[in-house]
This record gives structure tokens, sequence and C-alpha cells, in this order.
């Protein structure tokens, strides 16, 4: 154990996602922060809101910086954030004349928020990559399996025949949803936030709208106002994952019942036990329930997010981000899982494991 | 209190509606499963798959059909649904030759599943007017109180001036947004359930999608497979009943804030004490925070009932009984809560209230 | 479905409870609320805080108080509480010389938090004996098949042979923990709240504990300072409550697999299925997973009811009263549903159920 | 953001604590588990089950004991738990004669839960001294402002004065109960898993008790019989950490809500803005809410998995393994972040803060 397997070195080779660890590293989050203040210089120097000598000083700025770690450490015990420190290690790095045109306009919420949507980008390629090959490997086990036999089962009892097709149809039906669900989240996800101290832009007047929509071009994100009290956005991202994990999480179940019956499957590998050497425990099948519930639990704590207060709630906001990155890891690890899991069963159906009923 | 205040005779006046106590009442979910089992006949009919006049004795059957709550009752004890005997019960008042019809083929899911879905009809028009009504409701404000100065406020301090109108457009988002995804979510949804004993149909062979569409036209819901064991399909409503809550929960929290600092809000109304008769308690606005909350409770118990093992899961199903249409009370309730909340705002911004501060 | 299957005509035959519904009814809450505002005018009385004369008046009003209930679901619409109503209603059964010393120094919150404490000491006897119950029909159980095999299993794998008796001392662990648990809960539960409108009784003085002291004695409670902003006391219950049925609902999970796994249990009775005659459907095993995890989800509601900010949030108490009786009726129900599910066990251990290997 | 602010290099510095750091460190781990293994072997040696020789020999190992990380990591990933290739690493160490010696009678999760139990020791130290802390700085806040006055405040309206010493009473009462509901846990608390591969102690016969026993008194636990499939023993312990947060969350909330007021509190430090330099922002108290609800949502997890089938549930058992160390984390993080709010208290009550109103 460890305070979150996710971040676990050894539990991580099962209960997390190696890419993930990527994803959410200090490092790829400093990048993340100090892309969005280069990208809003230049922003604001192509709407002569700073100069262009001050975004190009910026700019060599952010692409050379190096960030006292432990000094960001303990800002942020002082701060609730770290992104004051950050632009004050940046600042020092840049020509006195154009220190005050980094950050310009912008505030904390803007920088961290958007350093989460730029980090998302690879997680939505992930998503729909991982959704897809899920799908065909399913069309794989159909296409070998399908016409084979399988007792259909309600209510935990034998109920009538059906195939392994029809068993396959109702894995596949929600993963196939899920992944026109994705198409239609990634017209407006993800997305640049953008508001400035209270969301209004206040230092911006008129421009803030035409910085925005630069700024939204420079990071390859989507356009919308401000939303850093309109949590929606970041819900409904979630509420997509817990889908995920948790349809991956019936696949399991069902897998996991199906070896625990014998005679349906047949699976490769499975895990050791230290007392009994000659079990092959379905580990991945039961890992999957677990991530469909962890992740069940997790909704709740972003839908309370929701009641976000006034202008900007440290409290609400900072709950997100305990959770957000790990329902994002339990989320891949169950896709990651799910494929092996798939792709280790050698039988399905009757007759499968004809040793074994 | 009572089991749930949404069913009790007086905190329903507050934490409850009365049109949801309609749409959740024993009448109207028998009325909906007998609508069920005569549009199956008569469907049934259509496609040759029994006789019409056995769909005629139906019919009449089901216009006519009083049924036996207390042996109804005492059957979903023995039984874990109230199906097996509504269909005795039915089956006792048509002639004996067309008692085999009723029901052909068919399973308790599908009506359980199906008579809840007719009953989402209105509510899914309930959202709709709800949703435009609080928006129409926020532009009233925004153009009575919208440029009046309003204090922003950030981790709970007094940040810089903003407009009413700022806020009104962080509370407005929301609603905008949901507006929307209510037209998507209504292009699959309410939809049928219709899969018999283990979701193949196996009693109607080839004819079981040509049944399931005209069902779908005679009670107007929309077509899909069989999604008895693939929950995500009722999952996404209750996603979405709390997002609505919560976004009402953030505007209740708001308004609770502006209450108590005083100044800034007149609110006609207001709760009495029983111990300090001067008081004017924003009730309403945290109710809409209670609401909230309540429903990022449920969500959770939503989302792990995703995990549905094999063809049904009577654990999995009955946990979504326990949640849903209390999730869907509470949702109609806040934005009723909402809309009253706003009607009493007399005054927004600055000055408005200059005896309280 | 109804709003709530706990108080849903049919429903609550199989989830529900005839005994809480009694509990939770609109009389039995109205009763204890009358209790309360007797027994407070006599114990003001005994410290000469009001008159005899009062007292006696109150004790005769309350005695014979008829409720205007549709007044009373009007008055929460506008007060978020019933109290106010309440008061004025029993105010006007009492000669006008007496009225003020009706409630006096009470808060709605004393009335509401004392009647729910004064409903839940028959829920604690319930409690008691059902969790005696289940340790003596699983010492039945022991003595008739507590020598049998059964195959030991973990990680849904068959493992190594235990017997009967091991599996019954699994599941009786925890409900003989608990049952310790219950005596020490009740040194200090079901308890009085008093405390005045902030918790000061300011009303009352120097006298505020010597006449708390008297409730306590007539309502049979037990003695502490206002806790009405500190909402432990409840939530502790409350998690009580969620462990009892989560470790029925292990029971329910272990008897459903074993009922799947056909062989080692032979179960009487068992639910009908409307699509095929044939099957016996452990409904009662499955519906205490669903009650367990019921539980597991409300839980979370509660413990955020322990951010209950400064002396009263009308935000946090709504959501107990929207939570806690339905935990109080999944628990006793789950207590029902275990006992006749082992009643039902007619064979357990190998070759318990030899057709139906 | 990472994975988790618990293991974050920055984000811990606020949302997080060094000492959980150590305690869920793979190191402190992997010796606690070797720890187990050594006291095991002493254990068996004391009661003849191993030779004294084979006793000395793995202690030796123990001692000397360097983990292969790399291959414990992709162990896990095959077998679900560590502990079937960290015994065979330290097998490698041991002379061939006396390897069978090592973990015998014993199963991986006896290793793991014991070793959850080992490491739970300094936390529940920590809990205590917390706890008394934080109730000594109450006593001090008490003793420095308790007779000033502070607006009494219910549903978010001022109500009635009160004093600080009744708000702060409402602070410390939870407090004080936790103190003593932390010496009736410890009765029992933390303890020991020991019970084989399906909690029989199978392989030591008669001597399974004795064993445990004296492995029992070498690790410093308390005795129980298994109860790998009697997860109440560690809900409680969780319950009893979500109840710390939330009352704490509850000071947080009170805090925050003055600090919105101003006039009534002075705090001293407070977070900066990047915005708005002159802000102070109170970040311990909004994290304190945040922790709150964090742990509130997490309880949700442990509830579900008291639904651990069977002899061992990987699904179950796993979903601990994600989030009590966190739980455990956000605890601890509350105290401290209570404990530095608390001291950056410097005025309280009525014109605490004249600058402010």
């Amino acid at each position: 154990m460890s305070i979150s397997p996710f971040d676990h070195p050894y539990l991580s080779g099962l209960i997390g996602d190696e890419e993930a660890i990527r994803w959410f590293s200090v490092e790829n989050d400093i990048a993340a922060m100090v892309s969005f203040e280069s990208a809003l210089a230049e922003a604001e120097a192509e709407e002569d809101v700073i100069d262009n000598a001050a975004a190009e000083a910026i700019a060599i700025a952010c692409r050379t910086f190096t960030p006292d770690l432990a000094a960001l450490r303990s800002a942020v015990a002082a701060d609730g954030v770290v992104v004051p420190e950050l632009i004050r290690q940046l600042r020092e790095t840049i020509p006195q004349e154009y220190r005050a045109s980094l950050h310009f306009g912008a505030t904390s919420q803007d920088v961290i928020d958007t350093s989460l949507m730029i980090r998302l980008r690879p997680v939505l390629a992930r998503l729909d990559k991982g959704l897809s090959d899920l799908v065909t490997r399913l069309d794989h086990l159909d296409k070998a399996f399908g016409n084979n036999g399988l007792m259909g089962r309600t209510r935990m009892q034998a109920a009538i025949a059906i195939t392994v097709h029809d068993r396959i149809g109702a894995w596949q039906g929600p993963l196939l949803r899920h992944r026109q669900k994705l198409d239609a989240l990634q017209q407006n996800f993800p997305v640049v936030q953008f508001g400035g101290a209270v969301g209004t832009l206040d230092k911006l007047g008129e421009k803030g709208p035409a910085v925005r929509k630069r700024l939204v071009a420079i990071l390859d994100l989507r356009n919308a106002p401000q939303w850093q009290n309109q949590r929606d956005i970041v819900v409904e991202f979630a509420d997509f994952l817990s889908h995920i994990s948790g349809c991956l999480g019936k696949i399991g179940q069902d897998i996991a019942l199906l070896a625990q019956g014998g005679g349906e499957i047949a699976l490769k590998g499975g895990g050791q036990s230290s007392a009994m050497p000659h079990k092959q425990n379905p580990v991945l099948a039961e890992l999957l329930v677990s991530l469909a519930r962890y992740n069940a639990t997790q909704i709740s704590g972003m839908h309370h997010a929701l009641v976000h207060e006034q202008e900007r709630s440290g409290a609400a906001w900072a709950l997100e981000w305990m959770i957000l990155p790990s329902m994002v890891t339990a989320t891949v690890t169950a896709m990651r899982s799910a494929a092996m899991l798939l792709d280790s069963v050698e039988g399905l159906g009757e007759g499968a494991n004809a040793n074994d009923a």
C-alpha cells in the first residue's frame, strides 16, 4: 500500500498506468502551466495588450524555465495554489521591464484549470483509442466464440440458453455508445479557462474575448467563456470516465462469475497465490470491479463540487484536485486491464473449459 | 420526518413535488405496466404473433383492470418483482383461450423498465420547461438588476467588483448547456426495454425487432435493442438530474451567502423561526444546497448499479429502484424551489438591502 | 416504483418494513413532537420556569391535539420546518393566559431532533432483538450443518475445503461485534436535544441544565448538552446502521453465489419469474446486497452533513432528513430479510442440493 | 495536480503530510511485511511448528533483505498481490533447507492486512496526540476570547448573540467524544490478521491460536480470530477518520464564514492571490471543508467493501487499498491544518477585526 496505489512503485504495476503517471507528473503539470503563460503572452502581444518584445522575452523564459520545487511546495502551503510562486520564479528570469507582462490579466485558476485541460488532451486520445480497441477485441471474441452456447443467467440463476454472441453484445453496447458520446464531448472539450481575477477579464477590457480566442488557437483547445465557477464542464467529463469503468466493471464481474462457475470460460495466465500454487486467480476481472466501484464512489465527490460558491470556491475546487486525476487513472487502468483480460480468453461458452466443470 | 420526505404528508410541501407524487404513484405505475401489456398485445397481433381476438380481449381487460393491491404486495415479497402476480390477476379477467397471449415473450424487466420510461416522458417535459423557465427568470433578474455592482468574491473573500450581470451569467451558463443536453438526450430517451427472459426475445424468433418497433410507436418511446443489463441508459439520465440540482445548488449557496452578508440582496418572504419571530430564513436557498448534495450522494449508487452482472442482476436493479425516483423528485423540487426563490428576489447588487448591512 | 420503495404500497412488501412505516408515520412524528412540548412544560413547571397551571393546560392540549395537516404542509413550505405552525395550532387550543408557556425557551430543532430520538428508541430495541435473532439463527444453522464440508473460495475461485462452521463464523463475527457496539452506543443514545434558539438555552438562564435533566427523565432519553450543530451524534448511529446492512450484504452475496454454484445450498421457496416458471430466484439474498449498497451510498451524505455550519445549518440538517429514515428502514428490512433467508436454508455444504449440481 | 495530491511533490505541502508519506512509503510497507514474516517464524519456532534454526535464518534474511522493486512491480501485475514474489525473493536469501519454513501457514492477505495494521500503530498515536492538541488549542482560544460576544447564526442568518465560548464549545464537543472513542477503538485495534489460505489456519492444526497469540505479542498488536472477510474491523476505523475530518470541516466552514463576514475574526497570514495581492485567503479553513467532503465521499467506498464475498474478495479488498491510505492522510492533514488555522487566530468575536467590517 502507498497513499495512492496509482502513484505506488509496485502496486501501480497492477492498479495504475505508466502513461497516467506521466500525464500527472509534476514536470508535465509545470510544463503545461508554463505553456499557458507563454501562449497568453503571445496572444496578448498579437492583440496589442502587451509588447511583442515582452512576449518574446516571456517565451524565452518559459522555454528555459527550471522550477525550484522546494519553494513551490512551501508556497502552496501558504497560498493554497502554486501559481503566485511559480509566477514569481518565472518573473525572476525575465528582464525587469517585461515582468509585469507575464500572467497579465490572468489568475491562478486560469493557469491551473487550463493546465488540466492541456493534459487531458492526450487522455481523450487514449480514451478514444482504448474504446475502439475494446470494441475490436470483442469483435474478435465474437468471431471466435460467438456461436457457442452460453447459459443465460438472471438473478444469479441459470435461466435459458443464449449464445456467446448475445453476451458480447451486452458488453459492447455501452462501449459503442461511449465512443459516440466521446465524439460529442470533444466538440466542447478540452476547453480553455480564462477569466482573470473574478471571471470578468477585467484587466483586458474589450480585448478579453479576442485574447482568449488566440489563446485557444495556440493551445489547441476549445473556446468558451469563463467557467471557473461552473463546474459542469469538468464533472461531465468525470461522469464519462465513470461510465467507462462502470461498463468494464460489468464485464469483469461477468468474467469472474464465469471463472467461478468454471466450464464456460478458459483464461490464460491469471494470478498466483502465495498459499495455493495451483490456483489461477482472475485478478484482472476482479480489478475491473474494484475500479468501477472506485469511480462510482469518486463521482459523488465531483458532483458535490458543483456547489462551487461565488466567483471561486477554494473548498469545492480543491476537492476536484483530490479526485479527478485518480478517476482518469482508474479509467485508463480499467481499459488497459480489460484489454489484457479479453486477450487472455482462450475459450468462451459451452465446453470452453472441459477440465474445469 | 417520514421514511422519505418526498412521500411525506407535510414535509413534501417543501421537500417534494405534487407532480412527482403522481408520476410515481402506484396507480400511475400500474397504469403504465398495463399499458405496456396492452401495447405489446397490439404490436404482437399486428405482427401475427398472437391473434387479433386475443389482442382485443387483452385491450379490454387492460382498460378495465382493477388490481388487488394486497395480493400484489404479498407477491412482491415472494417474487422480488410485481409482474408475475400482476399478470396472474390480469389473466383472470381474460377469456381462458387468450390468457397465454398476454405478456407473450416478455419478462418482468421489460414491463418494469418500460413502465419507468413511460412515466419519465412527462418528467422530461417538466425538465425542459423548468430549465427554460429558470433561464427566463434569470433574464428578468438580469434586466432588472444586471447593471448593479456586486462584490466579486473568491475563496470566501471580497475580491474586486463585478456586476450582477456577471453573477447571473455564471448561474445561467450551466442551465443553458443543460437545455441543449436535454435535446441530445431526448434523441434516445425515454426508450423501450424489450428483451424477454434473457434479452434475446427468444419466443418471438425473427419477429422480435418488428414487434419492438410497433411497441415503440404505440407507446411513443425511442427504439433500442434490449438494454436490461446495460444500465448506462438509465445512469446517464441520473447524471443529468444531478447536474441540474448541482447547478441550482450553486445558485442556492450563492444566495444564502448573499443573504448572510446582507446588503446585496433583498428577498421577499423567507421562513419563520419558532424561537425568533423577527428572522427571515432563506429556506429555499438552503434547500437547493441540500437537494444538490442529496443527488450528489445518490448518483454514486446509480454508478454502482452499472456493475449489473449477467443477463439480469436483481441486486443492481433493485438499487436503482431505491434511488432513481427520489433523484427525479429532488430535481424537480429543486427547479420549483429555484423558481420561487428567484421570484422572491426584490433587489440584487449594491445597495439592494440598505437596512440590512 | 414509487418515490421511495420504503413508502410504496406494494414494493414495501419486499423493500420495506411495516414497523418502520409506523415509526416514521406523520402521526407518530406529531405524537413525538407533542410529547416533547408536554414534557417540556412539565419539566419547566417543576423548575418553576412556568406555572403549574400552564403545564396542566398544556398537558391537556397535547393529549387532545388534532393537527390540521394541510396547514402544516403549507407552513413547512414557507418556514422550512413544521414547528412554528404546529405550535400555533397547539396554542389555539390552550387558554390565552398559558399560551406563552408552550414551547418556552425551545426552538424548532429541539422539537424535531428530539422527536427523532423518541422514535429511535423502538428502533434500537428492534436492532438489538434483530441482531440477537440473527446470531441465534446462525447458531441453529451451525448446529444443523456446521460439520458439512464447503469449498473455501478466494478471489472467486475454489481454494481448499473448509466447513460450513467456518463460513458461518465469518458471518457471525460482525453481528456479535455489532451487538456489543449497540450496548456501547446505548450508553449515550438516544439523546435529548435541547438548546433553544442558538444552543445556549438563553431564555432559561441558570435553569437550563435542570430543565433538560427533567426533560430527559420524562422522555426516557439520554442527557447531553446541546448538539444541534454537532452531528456526530446522529452520524455515528448511521454508521452503525450501514455496518449492519453491510455485513448482511456479505451474507446475501455469499448465499447468492452458493445458489448460483448450486450443489452446496438448498433454499426453500425463492422468487417466481414471469418468463421462466421453473426458476427459483434467491430474491432475499440479492436484496441484502442491494440494501448494503444502498446504505453504503447514503452514509456518504450523512458524513457530508457533519459540515454543519454555525449554530444551525438548514442545508446540512435537511440532508439528514432526506437520508436517515431511509437508512433505518433499509437496515431493519435487511435484518428481516436475512432472518427469512436463513430460515429458508434447508441444506448447506457439500451435497446439500444433490439435484442441482 | 498529480494523480494524488497526497503524493505530489508540491501540492502535498498543503494537501498532504510528511509523516503520512513515510507511513505509506514502499520502504515502510516492505519493512512491515518483512517484520511479519520474521515474527511469524519466531512465533512458529516457539510453538515448535518450524525449527529454531529456520527461524534464525529467516530473522537474518529479514534483517538484511533488499527487495527487487522492478520484479515486485511485474509480479503484482500478474498476481494481483505482491506477496508471492516478495516471498520468492526472500527465500532466495535463505539457506535451501529453511526456505519452506518462511511464510509457513500464512497467505498473502495475512501479510498485507497485518502490514497495514503495523503501519496504523503510529497513525493512532498521531490521531491521539492530534485530537488532544486541538482540544488544548481550543481551550487557549476560549481563555483568550471566550467572553467576547459573537453573533449566533442559524440558517445563515444573524439570530441572537452568543459568546465565543459557546461557539468553541460546539467545536470542541465532537473532538472530546472522538478522543474517548479512540480509547475504545484501541482496545481492539490495530489487530493482527492471521488466517492462512482460507481463514482456517489449516496448516497449523491445533497450534493456530497459540502461534497467533505469540505473533501478536511480537508485533505489539491486538489479538483476534481471522477477519479477512469481515471488514467491519477496517471500516470502523475509516468511519472514525471521517468523523475527525468532518468535525474539523465544520470548524473550517465556520471560520471561512467568519472571514467572509469580516469583523468577528482576525487571522494572521492567509494565502496570496496571483491576481489580487491585497487579498488574504482563508486557505486552511477552506481546505478543512475540502478534506471533510473528501473523506465523506470515500467512506462510501469503504462501506461498499463490507460486501466482501466468500473467503477473500479480490474486488472488495483492492477497493480498500485505493481508499484507506488516502483517508488516513486526509485526516492527519486536516488535523495539522486545523492546528495551524487555530494558531493563526489573532482575534475572535465582536470587534476582533475592527478594520474589516
